[in-house]
């Protein structure tokens, strides 16, 4: 429906066929060159770009209004479309054949000057460019990402209405828990001294669906996070949620390649490679030393135990009596001196290594290596043999524990061997996670949410270090994009999982009784999965950070430079809320003579 | 695709062509019969209902476990698919002419004993279904409701779609301004003692959207407000927010059509009639006594003046004087007693008029009426006349100030003539509304958000209490679907607009300083609107309130009884944002003996 009023056709859209047409175009001014007392003016809109031609003498503005006329005004052309004289025919451009000759020009809003170049080749400062986000969207990279994050939702929707999901929004206000002490709350106005929560997640409601007979459920879900953001996270974001009854693992993994498969297609217009293949927990770990491996490039990790059984190198023969492994990558052509080898040692240092073992396969097929000389010639010739190496090849070897050898082993094939600006997609479902990780500090960590069913309950209860849950996750090129479980669905089983997992019967209940009642009732065995939206189109889109891919982002530190949130409130307002600011904080302020509340 | 593992077919599927197959199903089971020896079963899944034949002699299952087969087991079923045997075709049922025998049956998960009836007819308060909703969702008439609320907003955003629109979300944790003492905040636990806000819609956004060179805009937008909820009110609910550049009314009337013809079309298999009427907000209230009109029904508000311009009846002579208005409504045939007729004058009296005159037209032409003898008899003919009245009809007069007049006939209107159990839509637009209401206590109270545009606004300045706006409401039978607006796009009268509202400019700066900021860069003409989603669906399913299409909506006190949300939280959740209950309520609770704080 073209507007009835202001213009008859988007400026982007103008073609040979158009020539001889009388239109009404609108829009803002790109460029402007003014040319033997003719102006030319580029008008951009939401479809493209047209020439406009403006011939003072014609008349179609007063001098004055034409001598204004500067970037990022907004206005309205009456024009002619005639073809563009020849010589001045604009291949790169979809509108390059046709010009049009202004009859009428109308300034809609003028423009004050602009706080950066809208020119895409311009380079601003992210901050400015969010405080001024509505001028960053009319640049074409903005203006694209919008785009892209739209059609790919579009194209998840499809592929959910497709395969018959239903689509029900879960509420944003929901019960804060005794201990989700990272919730994010909301104080009721109406009652007082009481909080609505923010959902980390539908999971639980997603739950209740499933219980409540809807057998196929899907939302674009709003999600909120409130902690120390981590390099790409915002304090609020999309999911696409979906949950399916009487489902398990294969189901959710067949919907992801259909989904997949319909976002790539629709951003790029290409096939995706099918089956998405699948990697165990153990054996992304074992070879990638990560969950999730970018897989458009080999370096694989390789264990070396075998080839140093009985070496007597003795930090190697240390290392494998100690329980811990030697593993290594093969890093290619990387033609180091000494001096880059050398960091390559630090980096891996940093990385919690205690060293890094390189070497540098020679002609022969002997190696150079800084403890050469305390390896046999069988033992280096295993180690070529096995990391698959040729002259000139550098090998990197760790003898560390095993966590510490696959961080660093991990993080040292990405540095290396990333592929720069690659337009590659691998696509990977990593699978048999186990239930607990072991954290920071040793102690054994849920991997996941305590609803995530384990592959064997009562191997879970003897062996709960090695257990396997049935959750799976979708990686694209070295990022998780998403990820789910199937769920437990009887009491029984819930109830095994919480003791193991150190929550009591009365914790259990506190936080969660409502919804250990409801699986009583009835419910289906079901799975599903969430994908982070703004993850996936920013890695299509081949951006940096979701943030080029959010409308109005946050900062990583969760405040928006265009309206100022979050912000002090007045008296008023917490009054009304029954809620104060703590007195430590409001001291805080006072120090800094700055208390709105004082 | 049908589940790979747990079923192959729904259990609402099953037709007579499907004879012969072995089919595997599951579901819960909603019905149970025993018949010498046989057990029936009707199997429920999201599809239907099958009617299952368990022989037990064929020992599908063990006798304990079919003894024990109650309502809503969640069960899997594999067996032969057979006609049923003559005499027992169900024909009300799509899957009436086949049955299921079974050869196996799993019990996935057994139920305990029901809080309530899932039957259709069983009767159940309110609360009990709130509390228990994912056994609500199981019966038909939610079940429906969630089917209707996902195929509306599949077929709204289908018109968007086709229409060009982009869909952009747009944040949920927003800036609060300083006299938004209605706003729901968030305190951020990175920033301590600061807040977001959740937006009331999305406005500011979208009119940043359209500034940003987004020519057509369009979300399903999640909105907060925690007031005190009027008869029908959700603390958080979903409106279809949409905006359009170089817009005008027209275009977004145009639209409005498009998407109520799109979702009743997909609803209810209807065509509307096209073009929606338009009314005036003037001509609403003189007709309908209110804004938002139910025009499945005439009875139409009649002014009557000029029939009492120089009557000698004291009554209505003063009021006339006094600038107020003398109008009626045509009640029909309402064969009332006087008992019934005095039960309207106190009614009229409880809505706020001084009186009611009725008069009940007799064979004659003559009327019957407690002031009859004040009344010429040329007075009375004009009456019937005006009001096109016959024998047996009730008249219904009031003479008032304009605006009680208005209230009391349109609250007697609908009362007496809104049609029950209709099917019926009457969609209508309301335009040109004034830019001022008179409040409850008679002085001048914004009618719209400062954004909207004044039709004229130099008229605005010179005369704010008559001046209209560039707004438009769509009603559905008596309700506000949404509303709407063309927005004001150039800084000069933004800023006369808040003055005429009594908005400083210093205000102005604090509260929306950035949106005015962003109106300085080439702000295009543009207006939009938002439809309630949940209204729309509400009365489209024939359902009496919003809550009836929520999946889990909270009560009129902002509650949810399933979750126990809004709750009290710990000293370390409030701890770790900055945050505290105030003394006074917390006094309160201390008094309860109740304080969790403590």
């Amino acid at each position: 429906m073209a507007s009835q009023l202001m213009k008859t056709d988007g400026a982007g859209t103008l073609r040979a066929g158009d020539v001889g047409r009388d239109v009404v175009l609108a829009g803002w001014v790109a460029r402007r060159r003014d040319h033997g007392g003719v102006i030319f003016l580029d008008l951009r809109d939401a479809s493209g770009f047209a020439q406009v031609v403006v011939n003072p003498e014609d008349a179609p503005a007063s001098e004055e209004d034409l001598r204004g006329l500067r970037l990022e005004y907004c206005l309205q052309v009456e024009g002619l479309v005639r073809p563009r004289p020849e010589g001045t025919v604009n291949t790169d451009l979809p509108t390059g054949a046709v010009e049009v000759v202004a009859k009428t020009l109308t300034v809609l809003s003028p423009s004050d000057p602009l706080p950066f170049q809208l020119d895409e080749r311009a380079d601003v400062e992210e901050a400015k460019r969010l405080e001024y986000r509505y001028l960053d969207m009319r640049r074409s990279r903005m203006a694209e990402n919008l785009r892209a994050r739209s059609q790919a939702i579009k194209a998840m929707r499809r592929v959910m209405d497709d395969e018959g999901f239903l689509e029900v929004e879960t509420p944003t206000l929901i019960a804060s828990t005794p201990e989700g002490a990272r919730d994010m709350l909301v104080p009721s106005r109406l009652r007082k001294g009481q909080f609505y929560a923010l959902p980390q997640s539908p999971q639980l409601f997603k739950q209740l669906l499933m219980i409540g007979g809807v057998e196929r459920y899907y939302q674009i879900a709003k999600c909120y996070r409130d902690e120390d953001f981590r390099a790409d996270r915002q304090v609020e974001f999309a999911q696409l949620d979906f949950e399916g009854a009487f489902w398990g693992q294969d189901d959710v993994l067949a919907t992801l390649e259909l989904i997949s498969s319909a976002v790539v297609e629709e951003l790029r217009g290409e096939a995706i490679d099918l089956p998405i293949r699948r990697l165990t927990y153990q054996d992304a770990m074992a070879r990638f030393g990560t969950d999730k491996p970018d897989l458009r490039f080999g370096m694989e990790i390789t264990d070396l135990g075998s080839a140093f059984a009985s070496t007597e190198f003795q930090a190697f023969a240390g290392v494998l009596e100690a329980g811990g492994s030697i593993r290594g990558i093969n890093g290619g052509e990387l033609g180091l001196a000494r001096s880059g080898l050398d960091a390559l040692v630090a980096r891996a240092q940093e990385l919690g290594a205690k060293g890094l073992v390189w070497m540098v396969v020679e002609d022969g097929g002997t190696v150079r290596s800084p403890v050469a000389k305390f390896l046999s010639d069988t033992e280096q010739a295993a180690v070529v043999e096995k990391l698959g190496a040729g002259p000139g090849d550098t090998l990197l070897i760790v003898a560390d524990r095993d966590r510490t050898v696959s961080k660093v082993l991990g993080e040292l094939r990405l540095e290396i061997g990333q592929p720069e600006g690659s337009d590659d997609l691998a696509f990977a479902f990593i699978v048999d996670f186990p239930v607990f990780e072991v954290g920071e500090h040793g102690g054994l960590v849920p991997a996941h949410h305590p609803f995530t069913a384990p592959a064997d309950v009562d191997d879970l209860v003897a062996h709960p270090e090695t257990a396997l849950s049935r959750s799976y996750d979708l990686v694209l090129n070295g990022s998780e994009l998403g990820s789910g479980s199937v769920r437990i669905h009887d009491p029984g089983t819930q109830a095994k999982v919480f003791e193991v997992m150190g929550i009591s019967d009365e914790d259990a209940e506190a936080r969660f009784g409502w919804f250990l009642e409801a699986l009583r009732y009835g419910t289906p065995p079901h799975a599903g999965f969430a994908i982070g939206i703004d993850r996936m189109v920013s890695i299509l889109q081949g951006e940096p950070n979701i943030r080029e891919i959010i409308p109005f982002p946050k900062t990583q530190t969760g405040a928006d430079p265009l309206t100022g949130s979050p912000s002090r409130v007045t008296e008023d307002q917490l009054f009304e809320l029954g809620i104060d600011v703590r007195p430590e904080v409001r001291k805080a302020w006072a120090e800094e003579g700055d208390d709105p509340l004082a």
